[in-house]
C-alpha cells in the first residue's frame, strides 16, 4: 500500500486532530467517559458528552463531579473550556470522532449484554456521515468491533477505511491509581482497516503519550480480556492458596509478603472476601462466551470464577465460626461489615462482595450494619435492597456488635480501634496480627 | 523472651559468622550449591563442598566449572580461597553451618521424592555436634523441616533453639538472570525456635544484602511454592490462552506483548511447548500432596499441570498438520528441532519438553535431529536416550530436513538463515512473522 496516497476523508480527519480542532464526542460519561473527556478537552479538543441519564448530565453540566476520584474542579475546568454533556445523542453528527464508553455487563447466564452498545450505535447510526472515526473502548469479545459495529456503519454509500474510521481502543483507566493518568497509560488500538488504525492513531496520540499499534481490532480487543483474565486468575489463585494455608495453620498475607521479595518471576495477588467491580468479575467471561463458538473450553476462567465466587460465603462460614466459638449463632447476631465499596478508598459498589456478604449474612438472621466512609448512605441496586446508612466508627458504637467482619480496607478505618473494640473480629484482608483473638477469612 | 540472653552455643555461632571464620558446608554441588559456595567463599567464609558424584567434585577440584553459567575463572578463585570439594560427608562435623542444596524430585507418581534429602541427614547426622546451624534450601512441602529434619536433630541430648539451630530458607537461584545475584536477591528465612532463627540470619546475613524473616519454617517452605505455583500458573494461562487465541487466528504473542505495555496489573508470561526445569513442573505438586492430607484439592495446580503438560503433544499436532498441508506424513519425515535445553541460553536439560517432543515424533516415525548449540552432544539422561550430537546450522544442513521445529529460542540461533531454508517452519516461540509460510504452535 502506499501510505501516502491517503483518502482525502482521512487526511482531513488527521488534520483536525492535528490543529485540535475536530470534535469528540464521548458516549457514555461514567468511570471511562469522565476520565477520557477530561483528558481530551483539557488537551484543547471541543468536547461534547452523550450519557442517557438525564440527572447526570444536568449534574455534570453544573459543574459537580459524578466520581469521587474526580473533583468538581475537574468539571468546572473543562465545561469553562466548552465541554457540554448532552442526552441529544442525535448531536453525534457534530462530531468528528466518536469513542463509545457504555457498560458492557453480562447476564444472570454469564452471557455477553451488549445491550448497551447496540441501544448507542441504534441511536448514533443515523447520524453518521463521511469523514467520522468511531472508536469502541467498552470491553468485549474479540470480534464484536467487525459483528457489531461494522455493519451499522456500511451501507448509505459508507466504507470503512474509505470515508468512514472504525477502531478498537479498550479502555485501561485503574480508579483510584495516583501513578498514572489517561496521558501515561499506553493505549492499545486497532484498526478495521490500515486507515482506520492510522485515524485512531492519529486521535489518541493526541492526548496519550503511547499508543501501541495491534494488527486487528480482535486482537485489541483480546488483549483488554487477557490483561483481565490474568487479574481474576491470580486473586482466583491467590484464593486458593488462602484455603490451603488456612487449613495449614500458616497465615497467607505473611507468605504473599514475603514471596513479593523475589525482585522477579512473581507478582503479588492477595485473597479477599471475592471480587468486585465491573471488570474482573465479569470480562474473562466475555472470551468464555466468544470461545465456546469454536469448540474451545476456558478453563482458568471457570475455575477463577468459581473460586472467587466461592469467597463471599467462605468468608461467612469463617464468621458463622467464630460467633460459634464465643457460643452464639449468626441467627440474631448483631454484625458489623466494614466497607462496603469493592475497592480500597472507592465508593463505587458495583459487583461488590461485600453486598454479597452482607446479604448472605441477613439470609441466616443476622443483624446486619456497615460502615464505609466513603459510602454514607447505602445506594439504590439493580438487585440488591438495604435501608441503611454507614454507622459511624466510635468505641461505643463498634462494641454494640457481637461481630465486626473487616471487607474492605479503606485507609480511612482506623484499626487500633476496630482491633480494641470488636467481641468477635473477623479480617478477610490480612490488616491484623493474627494473634490477639482476630479470626483470618 | 529476653532477647539479651542468648544461649552460649547461639552466641558463640554468631560470633563466628560476624568475624567470617565459621566453616561452612554446602552439601550438593548443583544449580543451587554452587553459587551459593562461590558467594559464601567470596565473603571469606571457609567453604567446603559435598557431593555425592566423585567426578563432579574432582572436576571441581581441578578448577573446572560444572555449570554452564560460572566459569571455571568462578571456581579458581573460590579454591584459591581454600575452598574444596569432597565426597567425604563424615567432614560434615568440621563444619558450624550445613546447608543441604540436594535436588527434591518427585516420583512418577508425582508424589515428593524426598530421598536426597533423608539420604544427606542419614550420612551426617552421626557428626551433628552442638552449636551447628543446619539449614535446607531444597524446595518442599510446608512442614518438611519440623517433621522429617529434626526427628534426626533431637535426641543425643541435644536440642533445637539450644544447642543447635534447624532452619528453613529457599533458594531463589535464577540460572541466566545478569540482573541479579546471590547476593541481591533477597533470601527468606524461617526458624524452627526464635533462636535458630537468629542464628540463620546470622548466617545469610553476611553474604545476602536482604534477608526476610518469617515466622516459622512451614511458613518459609510455602513462601517457595507459592513463588514457584505462581509461575506454573501463569505459563498454563498463557497457554490455554494460545489454544483460543490460535482457534481464533489470532497472534498470541502480539496479544501478550500488547498487554504487556499496561503499566501495573499485568506480568507477561508466553507460551511454549511445555514447561521444564527442576522447578516450574515439579515444586507445585509438593503442596498438592501435603495439602491433600488436609482434604484439600489444589486445583490451580492441577489445572496448570494437565494444560502445560499437554502442550509437547499440541506443538506435535501443529507439526502434523503444516507436514500434512505439504503433503507428507510425519512418519518418515526429517525433522530438525531446534533447542533441547528448557530455557534459552542454558545448557539445562532437565525436564526439557524439548525431550518429550522428540520423542513423540521418533515414535511416530519421523527421523528426528537437534540443534543446540549448548548441547553440543545429546546427554545420558535417566529416562530418554537419543545418540545424537548437534546438527550445525548451515543453510545447507537446515534444507535437508521436512519440517524444522522452533523449541526453545537461544539467542544464538541465527533466525534469518533458519526462516529462509525451512521446507516447514514450525514456531513455538513467537519469534517470527506469522506471514510467511511460519506454522505458530
Amino acid at each position: 500500500m502506499d501510505r501516502t496516497a491517503k483518502p482525502e476523508a482521512l487526511q482531513g480527519l488527521i488534520e483536525k486532530f492535528e490543529d485540535r480542532t475536530a470534535r469528540v464526542g464521548i458516549l457514555g460519561l461514567g468511570y471511562v467517559g469522565i476520565p477520557l473527556a477530561i483528558a481530551i478537552a483539557r488537551e484543547g479538543f471541543p468536547v461534547l458528552g452523550f450519557d442517557i441519564l438525564k440527572e447526570r448530565t444536568e449534574q455534570i453540566n453544573r459543574g459537580e463531579s459524578p466520581i469521587k476520584h474526580f473533583s468538581d474542579e475537574d468539571i468546572a475546568e473543562i465545561l469553562a473550556a466548552g465541554f457540554e454533556a448532552t442526552t441529544e445523542f442525535n448531536r453525534s453528527g457534530e462530531c468528528d470522532a466518536l469513542i463509545i464508553c457504555v457498560p458492557t455487563p453480562l447476564y444472570g447466564s454469564r452471557e455477553p449484554d451488549l445491550s448497551f452498545v447496540r441501544a448507542t450505535m441504534d441511536v448514533i447510526a443515523p447520524h453518521f456521515r463521511a469523514g467520522q472515526l468511531l472508536s469502541l473502548e467498552s470491553t468485549t469479545w474479540p470480534g464484536t468491533t467487525r459483528e457489531v459495529l461494522l455493519p451499522y456503519v456500511e451501507g448509505a454509500g459508507r466504507m470503512a477505511g474509505e470515508d468512514f474510521f472504525l477502531v478498537y481502543s479498550p479502555e485501561r483507566e485503574d480508579p483510584g491509581n495516583s501513578e498514572f493518568t489517561t496521558r501515561t497509560i499506553p493505549k492499545v488500538a486497532g484498526g478495521l482497516t490500515e486507515n482506520c488504525l492510522a485515524a485512531g492513531l492519529a486521535l489518541y496520540s493526541a492526548f496519550v503519550d503511547t499508543v501501541v499499534s495491534v494488527s486487528s481490532t480482535e486482537a485489541a480487543e483480546l488483549v483488554k480480556l487477557v490483561e483481565n483474565i490474568y487479574r481474576a486468575v491470580n486473586i482466583g489463585l491467590a484464593n486458593e492458596m488462602k484455603i490451603v494455608a488456612d487449613a495449614m495453620a500458616l497465615d497467607i498475607f505473611e507468605v504473599i509478603d514475603a514471596a513479593k521479595t523475589k525482585p522477579f518471576g512473581f507478582d503479588a495477588y492477595y485473597p479477599g472476601p471475592g471480587i468486585g467491580g465491573h471488570c474482573i468479575p465479569v470480562d474473562p467471561f466475555y472470551l468464555t462466551w466468544k470461545a465456546r463458538e469454536f469448540g474451545i473450553h476456558t478453563r482458568f476462567i471457570e475455575l477463577a470464577g468459581e473460586i472467587n465466587a466461592s469467597m463471599p460465603q467462605y468468608v461467612v462460614d469463617k464468621l458463622v465460626e467464630a460467633l460459634n466459638a464465643a457460643g452464639k449463632p449468626l441467627n440474631g447476631a448483631r454484625v458489623l461489615v466494614l466497607g462496603v465499596a469493592y475497592k480500597r478508598d472507592m465508593d463505587d459498589m458495583r459487583e461488590s462482595p461485600s453486598v454479597l456478604v452482607m446479604e448472605r449474612l441477613r439470609d441466616r438472621g443476622a443483624d446486619v450494619d456497615y460502615s464505609d466512609p466513603n459510602v454514607p448512605v447505602f445506594p439504590a441496586m439493580r438487585s440488591h435492597r438495604f435501608d441503611l446508612a454507614s454507622v459511624e466508627l466510635t468505641a461505643e458504637n463498634i462494641a454494640r456488635y457481637d461481630a465486626v467482619m473487616l471487607l474492605t480496607d479503606h485507609s480511612d478505618f482506623d484499626y487500633e480501634l476496630i482491633r480494641r473494640n470488636s467481641a468477635v473480629l473477623v479480617d478477610t484482608r490480612g490488616k491484623f496480627h493474627r494473634d490477639g483473638g482476630v479470626v483470618r477469612a
